[in-house]
């Protein structure tokens, strides 16, 4: 089964005008390819990314998503996806997702509050997987899949720690990226 | 057993005045973590660059090398790597090196030739590995370590492919780096 991790970099709050998000593409365990993308900071273009990144891989059957918000307020749309392309998202928090607080500093702060609302709206409480990994709680949203079917993934991706493989790398890399990014402050060059 | 893996990106020659080094983090076949630097292309700052790696590491038993010269004739220094930081390095090509052919390119275009080559020089002619995996030849070179135990490392960690995973995952992720910076054209920025 191939698998795409996607996860976004660290940047610096009011200063980043551009985020990187890293995509592992796994076939079982066995990392097949990597894709870097940079996205606009609270923008709405990381599903446009996403997408991009899906038509490169060719071959997807899942997306796991460490997250329905990427770089601040840039907000996924898994049913795009899902409508596009044919592939179930799997969204994964670590953290509860709190929803009420979301929605405030949408209002308070985007013109387009109304669109990113939505997509967050529709999907719904996240549902919780209780005693996931040493008594860790995992948060779950998905499009296009059951709970059955996605659970089964998830665990069969995880080898270490408590998230799956695709994620955990896809975290490392973007990370990892963002660290020399921020030393060179060259996060307003790569746009 | 921890193993660092470096490899370069690609880069655009005559273009490109910086390309990534990525390294990758091992512990057995586990990625702990991602370290991603920028070395100049036919620049001597590549043996700087893993030494502070290493230092970022802070735990590592073996460095896993995908060659001796990264991003066009930066010669990475295993000597200094070992004296310095005490671990041994595993240099790894998949096509036999050319030493002559380097050496003729070193006094054409180099004024800093002899360091280069002395290198280069020191390390002698690489061991072919004959029939590695589906009847490949490695050529390995190495500091530090004698031949058996290096082949035993590199035996444990090559699970797919040709090449261990430490420098299988490097690769992929500076390749897929390579990829989105030279399509942003920011080769130049990220000095």
């Amino acid at each position: 089964m191939k698998v795409l991790g996607v996860e976004d970099g660290s940047f610096i709050p009011r200063v980043s005008r551009k985020c990187l998000l890293a995509g592992v593409l796994m076939d079982d365990l066995r990392i097949e390819n990597v894709f870097i993308r940079v996205i606009t900071v609270d923008g709405m273009d990381v599903t446009e990314k996403v997408l991009d990144i899906i038509k490169e891989c060719k071959d997807v059957d899942i997306i796991l998503s460490g997250g329905i918000t990427f770089a601040g307020f840039n907000v996924l749309n898994p049913f795009k996806i899902y409508e596009e392309t044919n592939v179930p998202v799997i969204i994964i928090s670590r953290k509860r997702p709190n929803n009420k607080a979301v929605y405030r500093a949408l209002v308070r702060h985007f013109e387009d509050w109304r669109i990113r609302w939505s997509i967050i709206n529709r999907l719904g409480e996240p549902v919780p997987v209780l005693n996931w990994r040493d008594g860790v709680t995992l948060y779950i949203e998905l499009v296009g899949i059951g709970l059955e079917n996605a659970l089964e993934i998830v665990d069969s991706l995880t080898l270490w720690g408590k998230r799956p493989e695709p994620l955990r790398v896809a975290s490392l890399i973007a990370k990892g990226l963002s660290r020399i990014m921020e030393v060179k402050n060259a996060s307003s060059h790569i746009a």
